[in-house]
C-alpha cells in the first residue's frame, strides 16, 4: 500500500495537486476522543500557502472537511475521512510541463513509471499530497498531548546561514517557532534566513536547509529491536517526505567524528530515574526510546522549481529548455515544518499503540 | 511484524548472539533460481569474525545450513529457512552486565520495554542478527546481478580519516574494496584508517565513520510515489542496522548548501536515453529510480562497547561503574559492508517486484 | 488496517449510514486504464436501494464522484479516491436503537468495543460500507474482463426455497441473472423467491439464503500455498460482509459425504491442455486456481432488522422490548449479488499481481 | 508474506514434507511468559503420525527445538524460532508422483505456478507444514488459558455418520475427545466413526467430515468492523488448512433457513450482564465477538491420496494412471483437531492484542 504509513495507527493519502481535492484516511483511531475539524484546520494552517511573504502565493483556504469517523464530536474507533477541496487551479500554467521534464522534479520518473503522468502541478508528487499527512497528524498530536508528549520541529539551518552552535540547546517554546515566517526560534539567524530566501527568489533561485525536530514526553520502550526500530521508521516517515536527502539522530553524522570513549552516554540516577547525563544517542538505543529527548534533523534540498532557464529533455528525448512558471516556494523549510511534526506524531503513536499490543495485554 | 522486512520480497530474522543459533526466513522467492548453500556462504564470510586482525576475534565460523525452499538445487517458490549455529559463546564473560547496564547499548530500553533481557553478548541486539539479512541480500543480490545489478559499498571515512574529494567519484571494482581489511577502496586512505582502528583499540577505545554505498543498473521506475519511496525504504533499512545514526542520498546534507540553480540535476539525451549531467539526486527522482546510480550514505558511531571503565547505572537504579569485556570490533565498518549491500538488494528486489505486480501486468 | 482489504491492490473503505458520505480510496492499480465514472455507476446501481419493490426504498441515487487518480481519462497509478454523498437520512427514525441494542445486529458488540458507537442506521455498521466495495471492485473487474475474466454471482436459495438440483449447472449469462428482482437465474425459482420475499415483509419478517459466485477465465496458478490459498482469500472477503454466516468452495460441506475414490477430480487432457472431468475442487487445488471454473457459495442469514416486537436489552442493562423502524431490505441476498463479484474481483485482481510479482519478472 | 500470519502475534512457517525439517518463526510474542519444549510438545504430540491405528503410520517423533526468543525459561519479546527435524524420509516411494500429478492434490497447481515441485510428500502441501502452526498456536493457548479461554474442536461428522441432533450442545471435557482415536466425544458415534475409517482404508479409499470448534471465555469486542471480523479471520485461518472446504459460523448454512424472528438472537440480562438467550450469531456480531461462545465448523474433504487407481495426466500432458503409494491418512480429522485449535487460538490473541492497541491505551 504504497500511500499509506502505519502499523496499528495508519493513514492513507489521495489526491493531486490540481484535482478535486485531497484528503485521507485515517485508520486505527481510538475511541472517544473529542475531536472537531477547527483543531485539524488549526495544524493545516500552519502549512498552509500564503501565509507569509516567504512562501507560495497560491490561494487556497484548505478547509478541512471530516467525512466519517466522528459522531457527536467524538471518534467512533471507525475510519476517518479528511477533505480538502483544491481551489486555486491554474491548469494552463503547466501547459509547458506537459512535453518538457522539469529537472530534478518527478517528472520523468512518474512517466517512465506509469506511462503517463499529470503534470499539472506536479500532480501526485505536489507537496500537497502532505495535507494528508498533517490533518492525520493533528489527531495524533492530539492524542499524545494528553499522554504528555510536545513536538517542536524547526528550521536550524537555511542554505549557508546556521544558528550558532549551542544556541538551540534547549526546547524551544511553540510561540518562539511561530514568531516569524521562516520558523527558527533564533531571531537573529531568522531574520537573515528571511532577508536569504527573499534574495533568492528575486532572481528565480531557491535554497534548502536543515529542520530539527525534538520530541519530549516519550516513554522509554517505544521501538522494535530488529527493522522497525523507532529511528528507522523515524528516517522512513522524515524521507519520504517531498525535497528531503537526509536523516540523522542524535549524533548523526558530526558523532563518528567521535571516540567510543567521547561519543557513549553515560547512565546516572536523577530523581530515582535512569538518565543518561549526555543525549548523543538522540532518545533510542537498540532502536528503543530511552526516555530521554528525541532529537533528529532533517536535510531538505533547494526547491527544485527555479525561475531560470533551465537544460532538459522533452518527452520525445529531444534536448530542449524549460524555464518554470507557476506559483512554488522558494524555500520548502517553513512549511515543512508542521510535516515534519505530523510524521514524527504518526511513527510515535503508532509505536505507542504496537507496545502495548506486545507488552501492555498480558502480563506474567 | 517486527522482525521481517519487505512486501512482496520478505525475511524474517530470528536468533541471539548466545542462543543455539541465528537465521532467517525468505518469503516469496522467485522460482527456479539455481541456488547453492555455497553462494550464500561466500557474503556470509565477508560479515564473519576473525576475518582479519582489526575486527573481533570471536570464533566463528557461520555455516549457513538451508533447511527449505530448495530443490534439486532450485529454488521452489516456498519460504527458504536458513540456519548458522553459534558456536563460540562465553556467556560467562558477560556476568557483570546482567546487572549493569551498558552505556549507549541496548540494555536499559531492551530492558524496559520487555522487564527482561537476554543479556549475553546483547542477545537479540548483537549485530549476529544482521547474519540473516546478509544470507537473504545474497539470493536477492543474486538474482539482481543476473538483471544487471551492481552493489558496491565501502568505507569512505573512519574517525576523522576520510577519502580526498573527488578521489572516489567512479563505481569501485569489488578486488579494490576487499583489498584491504576496512574495505576502503583508496589504499593510501585505507592504511590510515586500519592505523587508527589499531590505535584506538591499544588504548580500549573505539571509532566510527561512513559508509557510501552505489548501485549501478537499477532500472528507471522503482519507487513509489508516496510513504514508500525509494530513498524512505533504503533509509529505513539502513537505519535498522546496528550502531547506525544516519543516511543521506545524493547531495545530502551538503547538498542543503547550493541553491537550486547549482543543485538541480539537467536532464540530458544519451545514446538515444534520458539521463542527468549530474547525480545529486543520487538516482532517485520524486521516490522513484531515474537510472542513474543510486548513491547514498550511512553514518556508524563508534562502537559502544569499549574497554575503558564508563559511568553507568545498575538494574536497581544504583549509579556505579562498568568496564566491558568480551570480544567486541573497535569498528563496526569493515564488517557493515556486506551488510549495507544486502539490506540495499532487498529494498530493490521487492521494489522491483512491487512495480511490475502494478505496471507490468495488465497493459492498456 | 481494519479498513483496507488487498495486498498489491488495495482498498480503504469508510463511511457510515447517516453521515455525510461513504467511499473507498484504492491503491496500486495499474495505470493507463481507461476509465469514468460512468463505468463505476453501472455496478453501484446494481446495488442501489429502491431499484426494485423487494428491497429497501431508502432513496439514495448513490452517484460516485472520483477525486484522484485519473487524469485525462486514464488512472495514474496513484491513489483513487471514490465519494458518495449520503443523502436520505432520517436520523430521527433510529432514535429507539441509542438506547436499546437490536438483536443480532452490531449495537451491543460496538458499544462494547468502542464505548460508543453511531446508532444512526447501524452507523459504520451498515450495508452502506459496501459502496466502496462494490466501486473498487468496479475498476477490478474492468481490468479482469479484459484478461477474459467474467464473474457471475446469482442467488440459488431463500429461506428454504432452492433452484432445482442440476438446473444452473452452466455458467449462467448475466441476462439472464438482471432478468428479475432477486437475481436468480431459473424464473421459476425465482418468482417463488420473490412471492416469498414479499410474504414475510407483509408481515415485518424477514428471509435468508445462499448465493453462489461462478468466475470464468481464471488462470492456473492464482493464490499461494499456506496461508494465502485462493480459497481462504475469498472465504475472508465474503465473510466480512454483513451477514454472511457460512462460505464453501466446491463441493463443500455436502463434499464431506463422499469418499474419495467419488471426490477425487480426475485429471484428463483436452484440446492440448490439462483439465479435470469434474469439478469438485472448485477450481482450487492446494490453495491455486487449476484454470476450472471457481465455485463458491456464501450463506447469508436473514435480515436482523424485523418489524416484529424483539426482546432485547438496553444500553444500561435492563431487559425491554424494541420493534425497528427504518427502512431495510427484507432480504439482502438480492443487492449483495454485486457485492459477491465486487468482492471476488478483488482477491482474483490482488493474487494474479501477486503472482505476476514473484514468478513473472525474474526468470530462470 | 505469503507463509505468515496474523498482524501483530505473527507466525511465519517453513519446511517440506521431505525437506530437512518444518519449523515456524513467531514474531510479537509477549515477554515475560515461562515456556519450555515439553508444553510445545504436548500439542505438537496431539498431531503427530502415528498415534492411533487410524492415522498414518510415518514414523515421526517430532520432537520440537526451540532456538531463540527464551532466556531462562521466560519469553523476551524476541522472535521465537522452533525447528522439527523431519527422520522418516521414503523419498522413492514418491518417484511415481514426480511425473504423474495427483488428482485432487497439489501437483498441477504447484508445477502450474512455479514451474517446478518438489514432489516428495507434496513438498509445502504437505500437512506437515502445519507443524509450526500448531508449535506456535501451543504459545497462543498458554497465554490464552491464563486469560480464561478454552478451546474445544472436535469430529462431528465422519462421511455420513454424525453426532445426534442435540447430543454435543455443552461445551465438551478435553478428556471427551482426547478419549476415542477420532476425538469426537459422543463414544458411540466415535466407535461408528473409527469403524467406517477402518473400513474404507481397508479397500484403499478415504473419508472427510467436519469438525466443530467451540471457544468459551472470548471477551466481548475482539474483531473489526469491517474486513478482518472475527469470522472473517476465522474462515481465513480455516480455509488455509489443508483439505478444507467449508466454513460456517453460528447458525452457517442451516441458518439459511430460518426467518429473522426465528433466528434473531434476544438479548438478555443475567447477573447483572447482557447476554443473549439463543447463540445462532456464533458468539460475534457486526464481526466482533459478543462474549458468547464462539461456535464454527469446518468441512474437510475426503483425503485425495488413496491407493486405489486413478486416471491422471502426466507432466507432459497425456492420460495415464496412478496408483498411490507411500504412507498417508485415511482421514485427516482426528489429527486436524489440534491444528483447528491452534489456529483460533492465532486468530483469538491476534485481534486481542489488536483491540488493546487501538482501544486500551489511550482513554478519553
Amino acid at each position: 500500500m504504497p500511500n499509506s504509513f502505519g502499523k496499528n495507527f495508519t493513514i492513507t493519502t489521495w489526491g493531486e495537486s490540481h484535482g478535486p481535492a485531497v484528503g485521507v484516511v485515517v485508520d486505527g483511531c481510538p475511541p472517544n476522543l473529542p475531536l472537531t475539524a477547527e483543531e485539524i484546520q488549526v495544524e493545516l494552517d500552519r502549512r498552509r500557502p500564503g501565509q507569509s511573504d516567504i512562501v507560495t502565493p497560491r490561494k487556497e483556504e484548505d478547509r478541512v472537511e471530516i467525512l466519517s469517523g466522528i459522531f457527536e464530536g467524538r471518534t467512533t474507533g471507525t475510519s476517518i475521512s479528511m477533505l480538502v477541496r483544491n481551489a486555486d487551479q491554474r491548469p494552463g500554467a503547466y501547459d509547458e510541463m506537459k512535453e518538457k521534464f522539469r529537472p530534478s522534479h518527478a517528472d520523468y520518473t512518474y512517466q517512465t513509471k506509469f506511462g503517463l503522468r499529470d503534470h499539472r502541478g506536479g500532480g501526485r508528487s505536489s507537496a500537497r499530497e502532505t495535507i494528508g499527512r498533517v490533518a492525520a497528524g493533528a489527531i495524533a498530536r492530539k492524542i499524545l498531548a494528553q499522554a504528555g508528549v510536545e513536538f517542536r520541529a524547526f528550521v536550524t539551518q537555511i542554505h549557508d546561514i546556521t544558528v550558532p552552535a549551542g544556541a538551540l540547546d534547549n526546547f524551544p517554546a511553540l510561540a518562539e517557532i511561530e514568531a516569524n515566517a521562516v520558523r527558527c526560534p533564533h531571531p537573529a539567524t531568522a531574520a537573515a534566513m528571511i532577508e536569504r530566501i527573499k534574495a533568492v527568489r528575486s532572481v528565480g533561485d531557491s535554497v534548502g536547509g536543515v529542520i530539527e525536530c525534538r520530541v519530549r514526553g516519550v516513554p522509554a520502550g517505544l521501538g522494535e529491536p530488529v527493522f522497525d526500530r523507532l529511528e528507522a521508521d523515524l528516517g522512513k516517515a522524515m524521507l519520504s517526505l517531498p525535497a528531503t536527502k537526509g536523516f540523522e539522530i542524535g549524533s548523526g553524522f558530526a558523532g563518528t567524528r567521535l571516540k567510543g570513549s567521547e561519543h557513549n552516554d553515560a547512565f546516572i540516577s536523577r530523581d530515582g530515574a535512569v538518565h543518561t547525563a549526555t543525549n548523543r544517542s538522540g532518545g533510542v538505543q537498540g532502536g528503543i526510546s530511552n526516555g530521554e529527548e528525541l532529537v533528529f534533523r532533517v536535510a531538505f534540498k533547494p526547491t527544485a522549481t527555479i525561475l531560470q532557464p533551465q537544460r532538459t529533455v522533452d518527452v520525445y528525448g529531444a534536448e530542449t529548455e524549460l524555464a518554470a512558471r507557476g506559483r512554488h516556494d522558494p524555500c520548502v523549510l517553513p512549511r515543512a515544518v508542521p510535516i515534519v511534526e505530523a510524521m514524527a506524531a504518526l511513527v510515535i503513536i503508532d509505536h505507542w499503540m504496537r507496545q502495548h499490543a506486545q507488552c501492555g495485554v498480558f502480563k506474567f
